[in-house]
């Protein structure tokens, strides 16, 4: 058992908090000879950072990643190569603005982990939110970054399919258009749409709730084990585990509480190629708990941070009734920032059950 | 790792096929001096049972769970007295209707898992589904029912809230009426609703999904550890990991995405008794994967039994396009079911994190 | 975490008392496809059953193992063949001689873990040692059986080489020999000297220790990994928790103690057939924690059973000094049992080993 | 399963190579609100610093540890308290003497798990021995001074007792003198035998095995779990864990073999304060697995390191036979850095299932 570790054979153990020197993870597990670059994991890091548009928190951080250990340089001076033992990542905390915290060290902010963390553990980090922050994120998509790598064949994709009641027209999708606006938006249409209703939403210090939609695409079919080792379970779990995150779906989710079985069923046959086919994908990819060769489909929503310049009511650590009001920089979705982090928990947990899968049946996808 | 475990401290591994002599479930983790009587036991064990009403599967379980080990009885000659050691429970099949699987053994049932074991394994136990057949979940039932007794002010109830497009009134939500209609459903003016649609549905040997909501009263705040191991982040896992589940909400769920931060923030208040008091409760009584205090709200959708009697199209193991209809018993509704495991994996999730809290805090809530 | 569970891949959770109805194990990660007998199971359970010979416990134990899931028949209704999902197996008690546990139950034996059970748990089933019995390692002898399977090239052989002061000479040693005696004794010259030691050591109902070891041939070379899962850490480990086991060595043991740098490295040369040979083999085919290719070799030592007919200064339950005499049934010498128990550790040891090798390599050796 | 983790609840995840820029521990699970300066920490750090007598490698490493996360500074500005989030600890690699690897990278020493990397990984850090080096260590020892911090009672010590042949008088045995010498020798008399001895083995570049004693008082009855939680099963496997470690033994360990029934069970009496007394410790410490209330006493064996001067045969990575020459610096005997490292496996196990009894039984020893 550990508390910060997630995964099996692909097991990343994370650790930092908000305004510590630095945060970082341990990937364990991860085969030898996985060949990446820096940049690539940086690429990834990037797409998370903070700072990049006027809809998420302005801290400002560069997010480099430092790979401390498990590797081997090649030839090139660039390319590293995994050796098999652990992979250290190290992500420096810069912008760790210098502020007084006397107020939220001793007010427990409506919707924050201040209280459930002050009643366990009797002391708790308060600056920044401590480990509660989304600063710990930024090692899960470096070890994302790490796990694409593990599976051939994979391509793991998100994007932002609502924000407050504004959903997206999924007739409109476009992969092209999710890295040309500030939301991780498929629907052209609804970019500006978003602009307008988040702006005025930021302007008046609230935040609003969100929807992110990953894609897994190139899974081998086989992936998964009954019957609490199977995938979307996996999936499931490391969703949740995001900050803020109060539901997950798989395939058509929710959505089958209103399906017959004739439409819910995704009918075979076999293709040209000898290869069988699904003719639908209301299972989202998976059934029994194993991957079926069509696309992992996952959403989770977000709610909306509970930074708000609202004054709301709550006690502090002496038991005492007082108002709190959360100033200084905030995301006003912080949906938008869980679109590469659930791409990182998708590609983790898929990466893992690749190399249990190898374990089990001996074959080698 | 384990495929076919779940928990860390309150640790439950399970075995047996739907055809097989029998299944069973070894808890290990159970604290010593926990007392139980095997009636009590059996009292869960009979809400899942099959063949109690018409809108279930008609197969005849008794369902009888014999304890072979980690206890000593007590001077009643009744009670059981956990030692600390493994409890191994059986329980043994007795309604394996003697059928010809061919059909079955060689034609992949769409929606089912009959492919994706095919294609991991190679090989398949296709008797009554084998291990994907929901008679796994007798044994989550009994161990379930260990958990209860874990946690002393554990009281965790489950209610069906929606068949098809028919949800349930929360305004006339009522614990009474759950343990007296065939849908534990809470709204007594749902269930001629309900009973009316299913039986037009089973009568047409087709299916529908459904959604529960488990509630959980007498959770000590506390619980949960970030950030890999949120107690709804386990919530999750367990929940997704029953057959047929297809999403997972805690609190208002996928609600969240349409809400602001005003309107989802939980405040605090103290209350007359020097305790604090959350004044409404979005969050599902989890706040950073740590529970509140307040009752912890999960819910999940079941989909439609892919067993119906409508011609589907399939292939078989040999590759050739197959029409495939599925004869013989089965669920209209399979969420009916489920009610009683969604209670059994809430219970065992939140008995887990009690003796993980122990562990890490040193206290005993 | 699991008290009752070993093996990560190859995942082994026993249960049972020694006098409750039954006693088994749940093996939770064997491939699919694996085959076996029933008979080649119960052959190595043979090896272990008690009352055997006059050395040995008389009670009469018949270790008839029942397979309660996880695999299908073949078509020759023998030949069973695992499906990937768990294998549990069952072994009933049917010796359980009726008798007054009073003196027992409230009389800590020195030696035994009557003791540490109570000051630990505050209840113990005291009928036969409850789970400190040795009955327990029945099931470990039915995992072992499974285990040799999944390696096909394993090959895991041990030999009683030492009672009391009576080593075994290394010279005469001779594998045909061990199934001929009682004692599972290499060294044929040695047998009658320990017939005449130990009829002595059990008509003066005493006891005495001894030392197993055991050599697992065939294993590949690449089994295990730094620096946490090495092969021979999780070799002691399982030896170590066989009852009444004071001392684990791999290769040379306690012996490297005494060996300079030039007598203790195995130097290597290629050999003939164009693969690199040991020449010799003072690691015990571990270097590193990972297989070398050369024979797998480790030793445990047992100490003499606490069952003694000497009367013993102890305390009772209420704190009162008292006298202790364990009468009945009891093994002069424990360590005969533990030959096949300690091959079934070694050979679950190798096979997760083997599947943890195939889930970060890739390779299927 | 994790391959550089050990620990369930006090659970340590190391990474770091000998010639990287750093190596470090994470340790998850640490109870919140333990006190420690770093200083404390530094000083268990520098008895296994390399360095500090002509015994040793000459490589020159201060050890100095940075936390990185899991902590807040108490008011005095030096105290840490944890927090109960992980806590990460980073150690830099200063000395890392620039020289030509070719040699090494391509000729596998006898002894070293050179070859056993590169047949099971096909690539290996080969730069002073990679994740292989003892530098590994390091992070063992830091995570062992928290260890000690987390059972309030205990005091784990340790002595060398054995160089090549000469073994400590036990009569002699003085635990100031341990810190006197630079052996950790706790018998002067034996000091001047081994000096002079060691100086010979040097100069001629020449190695020598060695055996370490653990002794931890202070370790409350009833830590560990049968029957795969054994605290002497995670001892022996944390033990065995260590570099060049080839044996473990627990109490009297292979003694055991001689003694009988009468000589080897350890009688109990109640003491004049009414607690119970045992009238010696031939278990050393643990019976069924649990800790009996009387010292843990552990007893390992170190081979000697295979670095030496002679030439050696064997291969290389193109399958060649080679002669092989270790040059440089080397420890003449590796047992003597050994002795904290196993101090601090000893008090990481001991924290662990003092974490484990916790959770299990609600009590906090």
């Amino acid at each position: 058992m550990s508390h910060n570790t997630f995964g099996h054979l692909f097991r990343v153990t994370t650790w930092g908090e908000s305004h510590g020197p630095a945060l970082g993870c341990v990937v364990d597990g991860c085969p030898p000879g996985i060949r990446f670059t820096l940049a690539e994991i940086q690429a990834w890091m990037d797409k998370r950072k903070p700072g990049q548009s006027r809809f998420v928190t302005q801290r400002r951080e560069d997010d480099i990643v430092k790979v401390l250990s498990g590797v081997m340089l090649d030839a090139d001076g660039e390319t590293m190569i995994s050796t098999g033992t652990p992979i250290s990542m190290l992500i420096e905390n810069t912008d760790q603005r210098s502020k007084d915290y006397g107020e939220i060290a001793r007010r427990y902010r409506p919707g924050h982990a201040d209280y459930t963390y002050d009643v366990k553990y009797g002391i708790r980090d308060y600056r920044g939110g401590g480990r509660s922050s989304a600063r710990e994120t930024a090692a899960r998509v470096a070890a994302g970054a790490l796990a694409r790598k593990v599976v051939p064949s994979l391509n793991v994709r998100a994007a932002l399919i609502q924000i407050g009641k504004h959903k997206i027209d999924r007739a409109n999708w476009d992969w092209d258009q999710v890295g040309q606006n500030p939301f991780f938006c498929p629907d052209a249409a609804m970019v500006p749409v978003w602009e307008e209703y988040l702006d005025d939403i930021r302007k008046a210090g609230s935040s609003i709730g969100a929807v992110v939609e990953v894609i897994a695409e190139g899974v081998p079919a086989g992936l998964g084990a009954p019957v609490y080792g199977k995938l979307d379970q996996d999936i499931a779990s490391l969703l949740m585990s995001i900050n803020a995150v109060k539901g997950v779906e798989i395939g058509d989710g929710f959505g089958v509480a209103e399906l017959s079985g004739e439409e819910d069923a995704d009918e075979m046959r076999m293709g040209n190629d000898g290869k069988p086919i699904f003719l639908s994908n209301h299972a989202g990819g998976i059934l029994g708990g194993i991957s079926t060769g069509e696309a992992v489909v996952a959403r989770f929503a977000i709610k909306p941070t509970s930074s708000i310049l609202t004054e709301q009511r709550s006690i502090d650590v002496d038991g005492n009734n007082v108002e709190v009001r959360t100033k200084g920089r905030h995301d006003p979705c912080v949906g938008i920032r869980a679109v590469p982090i659930g791409e990182a928990m998708v590609a983790c947990a898929i990466a893992d059950h690749y190399l249990r899968d190898r374990a089990q049946t001996g074959r080698n996808l």
